[in-house]
């Protein structure tokens, strides 16, 4: 089953000179998504919170908005060379049967035009179910600044191997409902719009993310399509991903480290207290 | 024309209270990449060596493994509202007329049956036309040292906005052949794979690769399409980043960083010296 470390033997080079040892790498392994029978992707990612991880991804391809759309998730076929499952397919069933090929061939994260960033951004506001809420969120710069240290207390395999990336979903206090890891940094997002989702939590209006490393545009458009109004990433964010933000009203946040931030995009949700400095 | 930056305007939190400044942020585009008319791909990039990413995009899918095999790479179509061309579309034509459309489905990153890891290790195996070459290279465990502060010291965008990774070539002596910039790693590294195979270097035979992140299964495969004998991450590799490693005889080191490092698979070409520590 689902295992998020692997240990192997490692040659250590250093002052002390080559000394082999015991090492902890962060797993990684593909994951066939198949919709209805028919394979819909496949991604390199850490197992463990699959479920989670197909449910998010549907989310963030537009393809699904409600836990009652989908009706099964399942591990299928997938055996290895001794006839093991090797739960790395999952098959997911959508209410409404199928959903149209043009569907699956027109997945958000390549169906721009190639034209400009202007298509891409269109294109996902085509797709978002949801606006985000222009009254869904006011959060104090004190709570942001916690954020960063809840995740990475809540971070169990960054510790051992220091290789996978980390998305937390917080509540407006800046409580932690949900962190999960992946060697993918859209992956670990993903698993956690997917367990918002199978939670009932969609949209997730009143609620703030978190990720470990950068902003790009994919994160961004898995935000938005999740119904997130504040999107925080301890590094840079993209000129799109700020494109992006601006264009649909959710507040976007970069290098959130010690007691200050950059806000790209809405900095009018985040007060700044009466206190100053 | 491309930018690899774009200023905006970004409230900045603080001790000082909220300011509100000028920033630099990595810029980030889709590119279309169009084989023979037919749309490949689209991949979100950092304009700005587009043919080497197109170049190096399709060594790392196996579909072209010389330059002479790339009869032309161009701009195409891709008009904005204005009817400027975006330059973010690229057609690139390949000796021999249209690669199968079979060719085209099967792409590597996405080829795997989603069973095991073994099967995306072997995918690779078949695809790769060269075999890394037992004697390709032997390295002192000082020049892998050295390597970070070159590829560091080379990176003009990195210090603007601290956005982008980079990935550089090198030769056996440790000096720095070509290095290049991009939102997403991998683009970096088919940037950097694309330069070689349009200089001829290809197979990559006595080369180290170096990344600044993390060294994914991805990246790994992409060395290997390339003929690299040495990769190398400042951070962790993955699991099958090292079975895949292991399985073609690819050195692999990680966490290179100051006067240490990991080596995860064919520790045997780094010599560490007779004087020891």
């Amino acid at each position: 089953m689902a295992r998020a470390t692997v240990r192997r033997r490692v040659v250590r080079l250093g002052e002390a000179g080559p000394r082999t040892r015991p090492d902890a790498l962060a797993a990684e392994e593909p994951l066939e998504i198949r919709l209805g029978g028919d394979p819909l992707t496949v991604t390199m990612r850490t197992p463990g919170h699959d479920f989670d991880l197909v449910a998010g991804f549907l989310v963030g391809e537009g393809l699904v908005h409600g836990a009652d759309q989908l009706t099964s998730l399942r591990y299928c076929a997938g055996t290895d060379a001794e006839g093991a499952n090797t739960y790395n397919v999952v098959d997911a069933a959508v209410r409404g049967g199928r959903i149209p090929l043009s569907a699956h061939r027109n997945l958000l994260t390549t169906s721009a035009c190639g034209l400009c960033g202007r298509d891409t951004v269109d294109a996902v506001r085509t797709h978002s179910r949801w606006k985000v809420d222009e009254d869904a969120l006011t959060v104090d710069q004190e709570v942001l600044y916690a954020l960063p240290d809840r995740l990475r207390a809540a971070q169990r395999t960054f510790d051992s191997t220091g290789g996978l990336h980390a998305a937390g979903l917080f509540d407006a206090r800046g409580e932690l409902l949900c962190i999960r890891e992946d060697v993918g940094r859209h992956n670990a997002v993903d698993k956690v719009v997917g367990w918002a989702l199978r939670e009932g939590l969609l949209p997730l209006t009143g609620h703030l993310l978190l990720v470990s490393g950068r902003a790009s545009f994919e994160l961004t458009q898995k935000a938005a399509l999740a119904g997130v109004p504040l999107l925080a990433a301890v590094s840079a964010p993209s000129s799109l991903a700020v494109d992006l933000a601006e264009e649909l009203g959710l507040t976007l946040v970069g290098f959130l480290r010690g007691r200050s931030a950059n806000v790209y995009a809405r900095a009018d949700r985040i007060t700044t207290g009466a206190a100053g400095g």
